[in-house]
This record gives structure tokens, sequence and C-alpha cells, in this order.
């Protein structure tokens, strides 16, 4: 019973991923880019395969349906004020978006950081879609979940690699 | 300008507290009933002075903010599923209401921590009427702020003190 | 080569927990403490084989080291000051302790906080005993990166139970 | 006489980052790179008097005292293995260091995130001299530490600011 409620959670998580225009694919390419200059041998695939595994870990799915119920709720104008507006603009002093990423950078460690931090500022790939304004769309949350789901993924990458990066 | 906008937030917050029946008094005798034996001359109205200066941070306002809406959309069954029903018993294994909750600890540094789970697991005050579920309100987000307030005036408090306790 | 590498490391750190006093039984015994209202068929050997997990992790071995190192240190005497007095008194207001704690906690979620809270103030088992100041050791670390670690187990225990416990 | 035991504990914090060849003013060009183009009219006096700010919070001071230690004892080799050679080389699997730098970063929240990230990744001014292994000097956690005091000033100057720049 309790397998059955665990997939359904992660179903869930992974439906409204791609709901909202964010494929497992997307994310990998973000690892990869992160990575690849690390690992030389690295591919799409293997970067695909760490991304899936931290998508089975519980507190990602928390982060992720709780942060895309909240970009959901401030694109329907649901949310009360001053929360509606501060999230509507993605305000800088607002930063449970980065705690909620945080969670999900912390369950493979502290190693994550630095990368979370670096493709936030850099915005590549899916990245700059998801911080574009003028399409209307909410993104406040996920792309900073987006982030931290590529970053964890290559934290998880350099622990069971053969090569040990410095830091 | 800037000015202003911070007031409201900090208005707006104080407000969404009173109005889920949570008083500075309330969290302010949090505090006390965790810091008196370390400080045999602590009032109440030191306490309360130091959540003051909790609730004055950014940061806290944004989890009061955050942590309110949530509970509030889950009392009126506007999240979706399985967000909702996650949210609506309060799930042993949803831990974004924790993280929210150590985003406000950490305003005051890490030796709050242990003031924090103290409190939750004995849910003493104010805490043990936020958890009694047969009352129909959800408090899932906001019995954990709450705490999180309260360990973080306690952390400011040792501070702010002539004395030391020992960790 | 990796592989290698990463047994050298687990071991050292079972072998420093061992000499400073500490068994994986002493540990599970926090974690059926914690655990054993929730779970009525619990065992000590299920508690024993998920200290073992999490004693498997590559972060919770880095924090096993580092503060053990540091408590060694400290009682030789070897820190410069004013760290070698904040750590041999176990100063309430350095708490570099308990971010190490954290980051060994956060492995497995945010769901262990108030479990490590309570133990870090309740002190039972063990915890009684790295406390205790009349040995002249210094536990400083040590006491706070065991209740982490029991902290975690009983995390990872409602993560892989058939029971999910309202938190 | 609490008051006198902070002073020295700061004092002596700021003699340790001058005597491992960090100025305040070479952590303050770091946030002057980081928030210049937000705030045009910003100073690197400005980000001095932020800089100041930081390094009179305890918790930052706990942070260097101890960053700074085990970096010098890993100089002199007086670790015991495998930690002295993970520290000598600055381990990527290591992530302690990363841990006591978002010690520092949370003092002014997690909006600091992506500019510890940002700045540990691209490694501008006095992060570069920092990582320079070729001086035989082991800065393993002295680098992280400043990115974030850099960082956590950035955050500071962003709350204290009539501007807010989207996160």
């Amino acid at each position: 019973m309790k397998q059955k409620q665990l997939n359904v959670i992660e179903t869930k998580a992974r439906e409204w991923l791609l709901d909202r225009g964010v494929k497992v694919q997307d994310i990998a390419e973000l690892t990869y880019h992160l990575q690849r200059s690390y690992f030389p041998h690295l591919t799409i695939e293997d970067c695909i395969r760490h991304v899936e595994k931290v998508l089975s870990k519980r507190e990602v799915q928390n982060g992720i349906l709780t942060g895309i119920q909240l970009d959901r709720l401030t694109e329907k104008g649901l949310l009360d004020e001053p929360l509606q507006s501060m999230l509507k603009k993605d305000e800088g002093l607002y930063g449970i978006d980065e705690v909620v990423a945080l969670s999900i950078l912390n369950v493979y460690g502290s190693i994550g950081l630095t990368n979370y931090g670096y493709i936030d500022k850099q915005k590549p790939g899916i990245l700059s879609r998801l911080n574009d304004k003028s399409t209307g769309d909410c993104h406040t949350f996920l792309d900073d979940i987006v982030g931290a789901i590529a970053a964890a993924a290559a934290s998880r990458l350099a622990h069971n690699s053969d090569v040990t990066p410095t830091s």
C-alpha cells in the first residue's frame, strides 16, 4: 500500500514537470553542461540515468509538487497579497524558492552548491526559457527546482564516478 | 519607497499570524519555556522583545506568508492532488514545512536547532492547540513556523546575553 | 580504485567512532528510542541495519572524520586560541558542531530535524555519557554527530516503512 | 564581560583572515563584482561597510576560526589520515568546507546561494589566488568562507537597498 502511494507521488511529480514543459532530457542537458569538462566520456544517457535517480527521492518530489503548485496558483492570481505580487515578479528578497531548491540539493550533499549557484546565474538551456518573463508564465519556483535537480544529479554522478574532480 | 514596501510585508505577516490565532505573546511563552532554566531573571517581556526582532526579518516574513498561504489553501481544498491530501493530513514524509522552518531558524544560526526540535516534539503551549486536528483547521506549516520563531528568539536571546549556557 | 578509496574512508570513519567509544549498537538504540512508539514491531536489528546504511554515505563519513579530528585536537590542546577554549567548554554560541550535524541529517531530508533536536536535549543512552564533562574527554562534535546519525536512521526507517506516522 | 569576550573572538577572526592574506578590501571587491550591475551607484566603500557588518556576526566568526584552523593544521601535516590527504588536495567529494560556507551565507538568508555558487565557480579576484595550489598553501576552507562572506555581504546590501533586483 505504501509502495503504491509512493508511486503515485513520483508519477505525479513527473507529470507536473512535463505539464510545465520540463523533460528529463532538458534537466540532463544541464547536468551534462556542468560535468562534461570533468568527465570527458560523459554521455547524455549517463546524465539522464542520474536525473532519474534524483527524481525517485521523496524530498525531491515534495519540492517539485509544492513549487509547481505555488507557480500555478500565482499564474491564476489565487494567492493573497502581498504574496501574489512577490511571486508574480519573482522578487529578489523572496528566498523560499531557493530554500526549496536547497532541500533538493542537500539530498546529495553540499558539493552541489557551487553547481547550483553557477547555472542559476548563467541560465543555460531550459533555464533560459523558464526565466523568460515575456511568456506570461510564472516559474518563480520551477527554475530554481530544475537547477537544483540538475546540480544534484551532477553530485550523484561525482559520487558514483571513478574520477574525483577537485572542488 | 522600499521602506514602505517592507513595512507592508511585515504588517501583513503579523496580521496573518493573528488571523490564524497566534499572538506574539504565545510565541514569547514558548521562548520563555525554552530559556528560563538558563536565565533565572528572564521575563516574558524580554522574550516578547526578542520575538519582535525575529519578526522584523524579511526571511521570517517570507516563511510566514508562504506557510500560512499553503495552510489556508489546504483548508479550502484548493490544492491539487496528491499535495492536497499530503498537507491535509500533515503527512510524515512531507518535509517542506520543516524546510521553511529551518530557513527561519538559520537567520540566528545553527544553535537554535536543538530548541526547535525539542518543542516540536514536546508541543507546549500554543503548539498543542495548533496540532489539534479535531478543530478542522490546517496548521501543517504554521506549527513548525511558530516553533522556529520561538527557537530563533531563544538563539537571539543567547547571543545578546551576559550569560553563555553550554550547548 | 575509487571503490577502494571509498572503502578506506568508510572503514576509517567506523574505526574512529569505535575508538571514541561509540558502537553501531549504541546509535541504533537511540534510533529505537525515537521510533518504537510509531512502529510497534520495530527491533534493534532493524535499527542497526538503517544505521549501517547511514554510515555508508560519504557526507556522513566526512562529518565523522572532521568532527572527531577536532575533538581529538581539542583534548590534546593543539588548537589555537580562542578556538581551543570554545571547543574545550562546548560553548553555547559555537554552532559549527550543529552545522556538521545538519549536513548529516540533510542526507535523509528535513523530516529528521525534530528527532535530532529532541534527543540532543533529552540526552538518552550514549548521548548522556558523551556529555559527561567529568571524564576529561572532549566530545563537542561527536555528541551532535551521533545524535544526527541516529535521527537520520530514523528518517530512513520512516522512508522505507509501510506505516507513515504524522509529522 | 560577555561584550569583551565577543570582541576577542571578532578581533581574532579578523586577525586570522589578515594572517592568511585576506583583507576586508579583497572581500569587498568580490561583493562589488557581484552587485555593480544591479546597483549602478555602488562604491567599494559601500561594499566594505557591508562586509564589516557580516564579520561582526558570531556565526561568521565561528566559521572563519574553524576553517582557517583546519587549513593551518593541514599545511603543518598535523591531521590524521585519511582526513589529511582529503583536505590537502581539496578533494571533490569532501563537502564540509561548503557546509561551513553555507552556515555563513544563511545568516543573510537563502538569496545569497546563487551569488556564492557563481563566484565559487568563476574565482574572481582573491579567490583565484586562494585556489592557486602551486604556492604550497592550503586554503580548502578559506576560499569557500571568503566567497560566502562576499555573497552574504551582497545579500545584506540587497536587503538594505532602495532598489530590489529580481532573483
